[in-house]
């Protein structure tokens, strides 16, 4: 059966972004050193269309996160900057022409947009019925693969309150952001519903793998 | 030069005791899975009186806890139960006769009370002047040695926030708590003046050494 799971780069202080988003600072001042174990293995260098990077644990983690992922929720602000209505020339996303998802993409927000279509593979669809209803769209387009749920932290604290991340992975990395986005806060302690399947280590990261009690 | 160490273990989401701590729940409900990680070594089943455990990675970070320790500082929640005036019959600890600290003890309270003489070596002293006060008795109490300091996390804010702590190791267990004691919360964002120095992690926990840039 398909599940929806949810992996994220967290500072050891428990923050999933720095402060201050921008468009300068796409992942908040400082956040950028939560993602760079992943800008070192091959497999995620690769999904941005860069060569090289280190095989090992870490490569194994990040191809696992994709495999078997047919579609893709996140909120307005992973897809960009700001809020409000989407204007003449609207926003395309962080990631250039040739988007790093290569599936059906669902953007959370409250304004109504009509699909985006980019190169290999990457649509924005973009959702303001709330979760539940990019979820069923998401699980509809996946066509029977999972569904992988980005960030931010807001996205993924409402998912998680809602019961409906079936796997969740936090990659802890030894950084202290000392504010910004936190990830465990306003979840009512749902995370307690989860436990820990699997730990892998490197001195870059540890990634700390927690599936659903009786879910998924 | 004699330094101040913190070691503590927290969960994934963040918190390094769980909610209502009580006479039967000293660390606090669910706390005590944090600690599962030490009663498992050697080094930590010794000092607490018992026998066997296991050697390895967590054992070896256990031993060099208390490595070359000459003084210990602890907040009057970690000490024990309830707050105000200590009463007749005085609470002794939560460690029977012979506590695991062998050394001087250093508990940070707004009430007064003679010293407390233990078996093993622990003499509790208690500091009604504040965390400079109690880090100055301990660094003289400790002889050259470097000066320990244990909970709650209130104590670890405040001293983090103060520039005090030179060493910080945060041993991070894949347990999700919900709620609790968080560590990384009210410091102003003082960790991130703390550079990692060092990760070692088996299944059980993952251990993250942090010192104070320019500090020690």
């Amino acid at each position: 059966m398909a599940i929806l799971r949810c992996g994220i780069s967290m500072s050891l202080d428990g923050f999933v972004a720095g402060p201050r988003q921008s468009l300068d600072n796409p992942l908040g001042e400082g956040g950028e050193q939560l993602h760079n174990w992943a800008f070192e293995v091959r497999t995620f260098r690769a999904a941005h269309g860069m060569e090289g990077g280190e095989s090992g644990p870490d490569d194994d983690i990040a191809r696992e996160a994709i495999r078997n992922i047919g579609a893709t929720i996140m909120g307005r602000h992973m897809f960009g900057p700001g809020d409000g209505p989407w204007g003449a020339d609207p926003w395309k996303g962080w990631w250039g022409e040739n988007p790093p998802f290569h599936t059906p993409v669902f953007v959370l927000t409250h304004h109504a947009r009509k699909p985006l279509e980019m190169q290999g593979g990457t649509t924005f669809h973009f959702v303001t019925e709330g979760l539940h209803a990019a979820l069923d769209r998401a699980m509809s387009a996946a066509g029977g693969k999972d569904v992988s749920l980005g960030g931010g932290a807001g996205v993924i604290q409402q998912y998680l309150t809602a019961g409906l991340i079936d796997e969740l992975e936090v990659h802890v990395v030894p950084v202290l952001l000392g504010e910004g986005a936190r990830l465990f806060e306003r979840t009512a302690g749902r995370q307690t519903a989860y436990e820990c399947v699997r730990v892998v280590a490197s001195p870059s990261v540890s990634h700390f793998k927690y599936r659903l009690r009786g879910g998924g």
